[in-house]
């Protein structure tokens, strides 16, 4: 079945096969380095694409909310890290997945440490957030007094379970370079072991997770950490491409977008796909914004590569504005399909809800959409 | 009942008052005009909403998918324009709903025109797209022969009913000043019933529709057109207040997140609510990118001003970073909730796809979300 011929509206499609490859070379990079490789699942959210983490041996995993904990918990997963600072409010649904699962829980804040110590009962993993200069959140990684007073706080309560230092090095987004990308990581592995070996002399006992998918892809070597958690490998993007983490032929999910107009004196199609559909992230490549690259179908069934000189300029409510510079646009036809490569994948998972497969089948994620 | 005790996880606030002050404004000012009404329902995109513009005696609305016309069309509304190029993937929903409903549709090329012509069979009101200087898509306004060929084309097809000639000044958007709103609002009319005026010489009788927020609302004269159809100004935001569209009372969404962390030396707190519940649009000031203003709840079951200086500055998927430049820090801790006031509220709607109103109710959208 040509799955093209199911598109009415903007959808999500994914490479089965690119998706699997992607999820195999990390597992294999981090079982020979001898690191627990614990997934974010936040990028693909599908209890379905989890499943091919499990096929290659993958047990542990990663989650951004108390929600999607629930529901990879629901449906199996027994080692969850929420990979989040602590959200008092959502205390009681903690609770349950703590008697349910092994839960992790990371804290930044003392005040946090006895808010979940004196709210729950169950046993739970507790990871001490590090900044290693991000900047976004957690606890400098020059201040080891102050993960000293986090530990402390943690022994207070005997179902609270010490496991470690955990961080992500954010920044590597930042990064011009690959060469920086792997700098930065090497970095943060850096700061976290530091930190680790300073309290190993006082008697204390810490892992160390760090990973992002810029870092966990370019370094050749991990380092000496216990667990790595990238997300964005499963699917990979622009953002990812254009840090040189990717190729373009790794990138798994596109936007399949209707075209609906043409204005050939600007030398723009108009598509049906915008902001709702795509976010708004964006890249910047010779002073424009650029919100996706195009392809077209490539006539065997699967998206092409994408077209050169042509890309996304601009995105309204469900609009999109591509821009073709080189060539290609005369082979663009209202009624026609283009590929948006996205910027950011895991944005774009989480907008459209669904995935259609390059055979036709529908893969859910935890956001149903009607 | 204290709405905030039921805030868990961010959460879209409605204040129902001032949203029907704001239905009522726009509703008062078209009919003292004698402009009929389409207000743009993309914003809301929620029945129960509807049913209060109904309460107003508005009968006829736009919509911006296919979709969201068979949403309303199956919730009563029997007047519905499609503000979108037809989308030809979608010709038999489109059908279905001209057998339905009075069903309005925009074309813009000549080929479209054939394909719908040629593809449904009961009667549908056409309007040709005009583009007054948006540049997003439309015929250009000094093109008269292109919009004379359109109506040629779909003089071919009887159950095609020419209505007339619609138009988005999207431009406003891009203005600096109020004066600029008024002046780009007050030349698409020009525009628009100078083609109409030509075209009439000639024996076509076109009606106009116009209509964007800052134009309906800044404008004091509508200008000689039938119809408008803004949609925002039914919530507001930060967008238009900073056109001068709004004063700050007048925005009735905004988004509740949970604090999870503080930055003292940062003067920085963490919220739970990212990119993908309230978008990365954002607005300019001082340098600096702002996702939002943030307020704190104001102690009478309401949300407060918006506090001087404090602004959210990043956003990563679901992490917020509000920065406190002046006051208020203080007063935000761990486990509050801090109100984000929205740059583009269509957006957020979109993104968290229900309501929670101040005396606790939910309200549903067509985008029902787990």
């Amino acid at each position: 079945m040509k799955f093209e011929t199911l598109i009415q509206k903007p959808t999500l499609i994914i490479d089965v096969e690119k998706t699997r490859d992607n999820i195999r070379h990390m597992v294999k990079k981090a079982h020979a380095q001898s690191v627990n490789f614990r997934p974010h699942f936040k990028t693909h959210q599908s209890v379905e694409i989890g499943k091919w983490f499990q096929q290659e041996g993958v047990q542990t995993i990663t989650v951004s909310s108390v929600e999607m904990a629930s529901y990879f918990a629901q449906n199996g997963w027994e080692d969850i890290t929420i990979a989040f600072p602590l959200n008092w409010r959502e205390i009681h649904i903690v609770q349950q997945l703590a008697q349910q699962i092994r839960l992790g829980i990371l804290v930044e804040s003392v005040e946090t440490i006895h808010y979940l110590g004196g709210h729950i009962s169950a046993p739970v993993n507790v990871w001490i957030k590090i900044d290693v200069g991000t900047h976004r959140t957690g606890i400098p990684w020059e201040n080891t007094q102050s993960v000293r007073e986090h530990i402390i706080a943690i022994h207070d309560y005997p179902h609270l379970i010490l496991r470690g230092l955990l961080t992500h090095a954010g920044h590597t987004y930042k990064a011009i370079t690959q060469d920086e990308v792997i700098r930065y990581y090497a970095e943060s592995v850096q700061h976290i072991t530091d930190i680790q070996q300073k309290l190993k002399t006082e008697g204390f006992s810490l892992e160390t997770s760090v990973g992002d998918t810029p870092g966990c892809s370019l370094a050749q070597s991990l380092g000496k950490i216990d667990e790595i958690r990238p997300g964005n490998f499963v699917f990979y993007d622009l953002q990812q491409l254009k840090l040189g983490a990717c190729a373009e032929e790794n990138i798994a999910t596109v936007v399949a977008c209707p075209i609906v107009a043409k204005h050939p004196e600007r030398g723009e199609v108009v598509i049906y796909g915008g902001a709702i559909h795509l976010s708004k992230e964006y890249i910047e490549e010779n002073g424009h914004k650029i919100y996706g690259y195009v392809a077209l179908n490539n006539h065997t069934n699967k998206w092409g590569k994408s077209i050169p000189g042509a890309y996304l300029s601009s995105l309204s409510q469900e609009h999109g504005i591509v821009r073709f510079e080189d060539k290609g646009y005369d082979l663009a036809n209202i009624g026609d399909i283009l590929y948006v490569l996205p910027i950011h994948s895991c944005l774009v998972v989480s907008a459209l809800g669904k995935y259609l497969t390059l055979s036709g089948q529908i893969i859910e994620t935890m956001n149903k959409r009607s």
